[in-house]
């Protein structure tokens, strides 16, 4: 990682870490119900859609104080529950995540599902409640809640689900990634836009950006659990493949998939040079895309 | 019923429904999804949430318009997804709801974890989107984050599944509804006040009285559950017994539940008294405490 990214991450995350646990934490709640909120919370996940919205925020000199905090971090919240939620045994049915026994295994069924709940609620909570203006706060909830809800994310998973029981296209398979990863990530560089005050021409490109961003890490998630072993990506791998799941590499052949890898990061490069031409300095959104680097079978 | 609210909602609760279908209908959304979210919407609740809100905006001459309804319309979304996901077989494992099968006995279990998150999320979604003002939408969608969430009746989800495994006092049992199914009718009469610009003297006798209905509903739905039969109640009777679940009934036997119900509703009339030294006619909210009647076994 370069430096613009890696500095900005070494000073930003632990503020980061800082403001979800303290806000998690402040909440009067059932302890249960926070413990387990909190133990998907804390399992490392890399918190790439907060960090994305921070480095957009840094990146046009907006002061990241508790209300940027606050954007970013609801989105970590809102992702975390759509992690709980997905691994469920009635969903993806996963035993372990991020290394670690997924939430359901720890804590239970029911205990699992209304963690998720809480998540939910409170990514909403906190962004509405924070000191930004009453006028940027409306602009995300929005925007937030139809990127998270059934015109986004929602109707993505169900897709998935549906989708596991035929053979879909690559445009299908597209959009079905489009609304399951893409609109969280599209929606953390329009967040960041937002929240800077970018202008019409610049949020076109942070928009651009964020497509070929969701899509790219998509296909990378695909290449990941063909190309890694399990002690590598801290969940189980092959799994894809063992339960007939629509995938980039299943459709194109793994180097087919770095193809379309490639493609879009070329289209990432090229919104990131838009952007430059308003006179955005992007280094730091640069370095996000070697998140994406080539690992071999 | 009397006649004031029984008039206004011969009025307006057509009005609701074609507002909830309308914006339902109109998301963008998978076809399986939003035919799970309608499913559950649709099968013909009191829409007491909503109603109360509406009335209270009807009783401070506040116009009924879009934004009131969205904000209305917004609770009726959020009520549903905690039906269905409460339903579930891991939490109440309910095949029966309002006299049809539960959401996930038709259309299955991950399909009615994603339709609830679906409700939930386009909940806020509506009601952040809506053409009230940025000030009333932000202080209206962080107390209703906060009714909903870790704070309100996601807790108390949690504290009825806990307290199954164990005896409660009575205190112990209106800690958990006032959390489970208090926060949200509170909220209901806290943001009709909000929407209407209630003073704080009236906005605390809203209060009040949101907290003595909630205190009132759970009783009686208590209540109902020992001396209703199924086909009255379109759900399973008798359930709470059979499961040993903490109820008012089972705590001071039906007289003594009897009892509380009136202790309730008279609170909640005093709370109304208060409400009409302020100037303000409350003839509805009066009728609203007749949906209490006595039913004896």
């Amino acid at each position: 990682m370069s430096n613009k990214l890696a500095e900005f991450q070494k000073i930003i995350l632990p503020q980061l870490e800082e403001q979800l646990n303290s806000y998690l934490n402040g909440l009067n709640a059932a302890p249960t119900l926070k413990k387990a909120m909190l133990y998907s919370l804390e399992s490392g996940g890399k918190r790439i859609r907060p960090m994305l919205l921070l480095a957009i925020c840094h990146m046009f000199n907006r002061q990241i104080d508790e209300g940027v905090f606050a954007a970013a971090g609801s989105l970590e919240l809102l992702h975390t529950y759509s992690l709980i939620h997905d691994d469920l045994p009635e969903m993806d049915n996963d035993d372990l995540r991020r290394g670690r026994p997924t939430n359901h295994k720890v804590f239970g069924q029911a205990e699992a599902v209304l963690a998720g709940d809480g998540l939910l609620t409170t990514a909403f909570e906190w962004l509405a409640s924070c000191h930004l203006s009453a006028q940027l706060k409306v602009a995300l909830l929005s925007r937030f809640a139809t990127a998270a809800g059934p015109q986004g994310m929602v109707s993505g998973q169900i897709a998935d689900i549906e989708g596991e029981k035929k053979e879909l296209t690559l445009v299908q398979l597209k959009a079905l990634h489009q609304l399951k990863t893409g609109a969280l990530l599209q929606y953390a560089c329009q967040a960041g836009g937002i929240i800077s005050g970018a202008t019409a021409a610049q949020m076109t490109e942070l928009l651009n950006f964020g497509s070929c961003f969701g899509l790219a890490f998509q296909i990378y998630d695909d290449i990941l659990d063909v190309v890694s072993t399990q002690a590598e990506l801290g969940k189980a791998v092959h799994k894809d493949q063992v339960e007939h799941k629509n995938t980039y590499p299943g459709l194109l052949g793994l180097n087919g998939a770095y193809q379309e890898l490639d493609n879009a990061l070329l289209n990432a490069r090229t919104a990131l040079n838009e952007l430059k031409h308003t006179g955005i300095e992007t280094g730091i959104l640069d370095d996000f895309l070697r998140y994406f680097s080539r690992k071999d079978n």
